[in-house]
């Protein structure tokens, strides 16, 4: 901790580290050094090898078939949302630290020229910014409720929907498993309280088998969402005294901390109230979901199996890649 | 265009409209009829349902055969890059108005009230957001150049880098081939000038058989990126000049003015000079790629071969799906 540039970011004078070099953190460095994450210089955003690809796109295969059964209907959104849509989420009241909206030059040439003067001079050129209709996507499921809510009350048996996306938290973080990019793979349930609760049960039950298929420890834990302030604290509180989230753990950044690597989310009717979202006899629908973090997962993967796919236990790469 | 929200909104009032459905454009209405495109209410930003994702994976597919003899290295970034890389990349000379820096939250729990009241009351809350160290990438390849010029002087046959990825542009439209967030696959060539124009001509002729295999109208055109302001007119009457930018043409919005989905770039010394990367005799390095825009081809698709797909001709997609 005696780094200076590391002692320059805690006191907060760069709001992210630019230099990740700075920091140590022996797990992330041996990921680099082996190319499997390809640093940018900036903490918690990597690119990806061919090979850390190879993993994330057989992990989210294997959670296709393992949730083949839903009936889910697919949906598909970019990486960000919509602004008008993500105020009215209530997301900034629990975590506005967390957020990222996206901002454009709006100005003319002369706006333009002095961006360029302030490039040049090393000073501020973001003066021009401005936010636009797009904040990011701060997790998978954001974009799914108003879509819901415009089709009418949810039929008797609810709904599943399936949803992937690249998400953004402004965390940025030395632990290469708290990136402030990555894919989060979802189903979301809507419907009656039963119809979470079941859903929860059994996702529990089927992640769990997952994870002790490609032979990774895991254990799941009671849990709650990182909310903001003094008064985030009693949330949180709150959130655990009524067992709303789950998250199952495996142990990669440290074993005294595991990591949390898929949540089993129960919403109440938090969004059905919000996005007024009905069941088919007219009450407010509830909503949960299961989310499976996938550069944690391949993460945890490499951690536990080593670094070279073609190493790793047969019986894995099986569940991986050979399940015809 | 006597719709009051559309004159607001080119007044420049609303910096994008929110309400999406105030222009009209019958080939977006129709897809979002369909349930092929969601409406997020932004322009140019929508969700995707799973029949349109099962075409951008296969077309993805498609070009990883196409290039499979390329020996390509395979790189994967989120769909944003660090700030110090894209201000050194000098995008910002030349598309400011194009470019999304993302922004978060910087305050305490007094500025964090401030927010939920400004958002209460209707005004504007985004006061405390502050640029982060992220700015969404603007093109696939943006990311890939500082990580090979780090890696030294390339091998004498030069590099192949294949790259895919979300790509931001603010451009606010009611085309449904111009949206905000899509995704774009490339090649990229780095080495000597004769090695990047012998992959630009191969690849021209590829894509072209490509897009003549899935039976869409097709022509190569000259072509030039849209820099900004007056300065910006005569860089893109020189980059025509030189003859640096060819694009591949597919009538899709309107038969006058064919929409480009993909383009076969060469960047002279550009690149090589900005990130110091050298051939393996100590030359700077030239560079080129060729991008797919698969948003762009998918929509292609379904307005050529109809919003079936088991309609479409066995041809196509026999081309898409049964390669085997």
């Amino acid at each position: 901790m005696s780094n200076p540039a590391m002692i320059q970011n805690q006191q907060g004078t760069l709001p992210d580290a630019i230099a990740d070099i700075a920091g140590v953190n022996s797990f992330r460095d041996a990921l680099v050094e082996a190319g499997l994450l390809i640093s940018t210089g900036v903490r918690g955003l990597f690119g990806r090898s061919g090979q850390f690809e190879r993993v994330v796109e057989a992990l989210d295969a294997l959670i296709t078939r393992l949730g083949a059964d839903q009936q889910a209907e697919v949906l598909r959104f970019p990486p960000a949302m919509s602004r008008p849509e993500f105020e009215h989420s209530e997301y900034l009241k629990g975590f506005p630290q967390l957020a990222g909206t996206v901002h454009s030059f709006c100005g003319g040439e002369q706006e333009h020229q002095r961006v360029l003067q302030c490039l040049d001079s090393g000073e501020d050129w973001t003066e021009h910014q401005k936010p636009t209709y797009v904040v990011l996507t701060p997790a998978a499921c954001y974009p799914v409720y108003p879509v819901v809510a415009q089709r009418g009350p949810l039929p008797e048996q609810g709904r599943i929907v399936d949803v992937f996306s690249y998400c953004f938290r402004h965390e940025p973080s030395l632990d290469p498993t708290r990136m402030q990019l990555f894919r989060m793979r979802e189903y979301i349930r809507l419907g009656t309280p039963d119809q979470i609760m079941a859903f929860r049960s059994e996702w529990i039950e089927r992640g769990t088998r997952m994870i002790d298929l490609l032979e990774l420890p895991n254990s799941i834990d009671l849990a709650n969402d990182p909310f903001f302030g003094r008064g985030g604290k009693i949330v949180a509180r709150s959130q655990r005294e009524q067992n709303l989230k789950f998250e199952l753990l495996i142990p990669i950044e440290s074993p005294e901390k595991p990591t949390a690597c898929l949540s089993f989310n129960y919403h109440m009717d938090h969004f059905g109230l919000l996005w007024g979202i009905k069941t088919h006899d007219a009450e407010v629908a509830h909503t949960g979901c299961v989310g499976f973090g996938l550069e944690r997962l391949t993460l945890g993967l490499f951690k536990h199996h080593g670094f070279d796919i073609d190493t790793w236990p047969k019986t894995v790469r099986d569940a991986l890649w050979d399940h015809a």
